[in-house]
């Protein structure tokens, strides 16, 4: 695999970037200097900026078998690897490994941390150049498809132009679809799961109520924290369980918890987490904390509001996708109630609209939204059956031919 | 209607209550003295202790006519007249008034503000006579139970014995279940709306995030905010932001905002309040605080998420209607996600084991589990239908009739 002048390992070059809160261990960076500006939708442009990423195993002689990841709202590059912060298997290494699902003995799989995230690619906890200091809300909103233009930008420098494949679920999702409409003639294939065109009311309401709870915290400091040597644990721990809900099904919460108490025998007519479900969610909220930049989450969760598939194409989903050659593999979930069926049914249309090749899976699951990210082998059956046509159909050779 | 020596009118008697935030303007309030305790779930006790009722119609000679109702986790006694703090509507006057489905011509309607809230009644706002100052988390934690203990302690000192209906939705419709299973011989109907048996894990989850969000409040103050003389405005309002959420259906916000923008033409890529649904959120979390009280909201919360009524009845919910004489009308809708049809369906069942006399109705409807405040037409005709059948089978006297 090439590695140009400005790539580095962790430790190297990480000028640019503000004290290591999250970081990026183990991460190769690619560093775009300020004369290789990222243009945004906002209108700016972003220069300097680095993205850290992961690749998992070989690149092929022709490079015909990328499979690109985009990772959802508060995952990040560490796909299939223990990870550097957590110590926790990689978020997707269900899917992704040798002989898994996504075949790492077979693809040259590549996830970058996003544009605006906290795990080494630049974002509000990097220095503003101009100033010297975090950008915190001085960093530019971004969008999805600003997000996608920067990893296409990584694939370029990688000297990757064509994707065999890219997939991911939620936030990841709205790239694999961003992926497909802008950048038809360089993705074979497409595996959007759990998402959605276009953010709806509901999701957008409970992304505002994150922020609101991270602006409230007064460590926040008007996004100034880490200037100011606080952090919005309290605020950004209260995001967290609020989204944390939505990630679940009514049934997975009432099989996992249902009334159970916690530690203890009976009520305590108190505050504490007399039950186990608060117990949890408590967990969740403050485990993340120490992983994730609460200025990043406000930025992760404005992108995908922003995003509206549709009305970047004359308010007609299909037209997005009109010419396309890409094959489609959409995956949604019965029980999930952020990113209902009938949000990828509304993609399914949109392709047969435009006589896509596209298959549809809903799974029947009782894990709600989070069910991409868990064992679900009716999710691992359609993704490796679908890559095995679609690789048999691009002619992709066999791993014993793959070179570097 | 009788008052006792000490029913007092508004600002008579008002001692034992801290600073008036929410405060009781034109409701009726009833003292019990320390020598007349209320007994508490917890074990332990409150004394003295006030409530503030509203009511409406006349009470009729053989005092056959009452209707009490109880009001849900952010209402009050305020069901049917303007409100004295938002000059809005009474929260029920779609349903409650002249003519109206709950007929103040026909009926004695009785609502009280809860032991633990914020309109009038003893809660944590209240001064405790031991310290002298608000109570604070030193109010003991009630239950529904705890409640309508308290309730019924108002009917007694109103000389009223039995109830021809008692009528609630959400919390309040717990209590009319707890009404029904503990004072069966008081009860003539029950009409329990949009409500359930017990708290599910989701619900108490959601509860628990608004909690969090009140207490990560720093004016919060551990609970002394009034003695401190902060307020913990943000916390407050970021939990009912949450709250609200849920209270609606994905459709009923998409119908009411979609993707609509906010006083604007163009997205600002940035963290205001870009989308209508941003501004309505931010604007029901900021007006809650200034009619709510935080620690109330904690307790309000808390009493619903102990509340598990088969629990109480050696885990089988039928035992809690055994021998029931209470003829019920019990009501869901069928986009109520907070509280959806199978938890009345639940309930229901419970009553078909001991073979009471129920009818239940599943209303169509896309407003959520908001909307048994709205304007439901088919809510008012069942309502309306089984009042004036239980009303023929009581005997009631026309209004005509009715004296004081």
């Amino acid at each position: 695999m090439n590695e140009a002048k400005w790539t580095s390992k962790p430790g190297q070059g990480a000028k640019g970037r503000a004290r290591a809160l999250p970081h990026a261990p183990g991460s190769q960076i690619v560093h775009f200097p300020q004369s290789e500006p990222l243009q945004l939708d906002c209108g700016g442009a972003l220069a300097p900026f680095s993205l850290a990423y992961q690749t998992y195993g070989t690149l092929n002689e022709d490079k015909s078998n990328v499979v690109l990841i985009c990772h959802a709202l508060s995952g990040d590059q560490h796909v299939a690897n223990t990870h550097p912060v957590t110590d926790k298997p990689g978020w997707w290494e269900t899917m992704v490994g040798p002989g898994k699902a996504i075949d790492t003995d077979r693809f040259f799989v590549v996830c970058a941390n996003h544009v605006g995230g906290c795990m080494g690619s630049t974002g509000p906890m990097s220095l503003n150049p101009e100033t010297g200091k975090p950008y915190g809300l001085d960093f530019p909103v971004i969008t999805i498809p600003d997000m996608v233009r920067a990893q296409a930008r990584l694939l370029d420098h990688l000297g990757i132009r064509d994707l065999f494949c890219v997939a991911g679920g939620s936030m990841g999702g709205m790239q694999v679809l961003e992926w497909a409409a802008s950048y038809k003639d360089r993705v074979f294939s497409a595996i959007p799961i759990a998402t959605a065109a276009r953010h709806t009311s509901q999701n957008i309401a409970f992304h505002e109520v994150g922020r609101q709870a991270i602006m409230a915290d007064p460590d926040w400091r008007g996004g100034r924290y880490l200037d100011e040597e606080t952090l919005p644990r309290k605020g950004l721990a209260v995001a967290r369980m609020a989204a944390h809900i939505t990630y679940l099904s009514d049934n997975a919460l009432h099989r996992k918890f249902g009334r159970n108490l916690q530690d203890r025998d009976a009520l305590t007519f108190g505050f504490d987490a007399d039950f186990q479900v608060e117990s949890y969610l408590r967990h969740q909220g403050y485990t993340f904390v120490d992983r994730f930049d609460a200025n990043s989450y406000l930025y992760m969760t404005r992108a995908m509001d922003y995003f509206d598939l549709a009305a970047d194409h004359d308010g007609v989903l299909a037209k997005a996708f009109e010419g396309t050659g890409t094959r489609f593999c959409c995956v949604s979930f019965t029980s999930d109630w952020l990113f209902p069926t009938e949000e990828t049914r509304a993609i399914v249309q949109a392709l047969n609209a435009v006589a896509a090749n596209v298959s549809f899976v809903e799974i029947e699951s009782d894990k709600g939204h989070d069910a991409f990210l868990l064992e679900e082998p009716e999710l691992f059956d359609a993704v490796s059956g679908f890559l095995s046509a679609a690789a048999r159909r691009r002619g992709l050779a066999l791993p014993g031919a793959a070179g570097d």
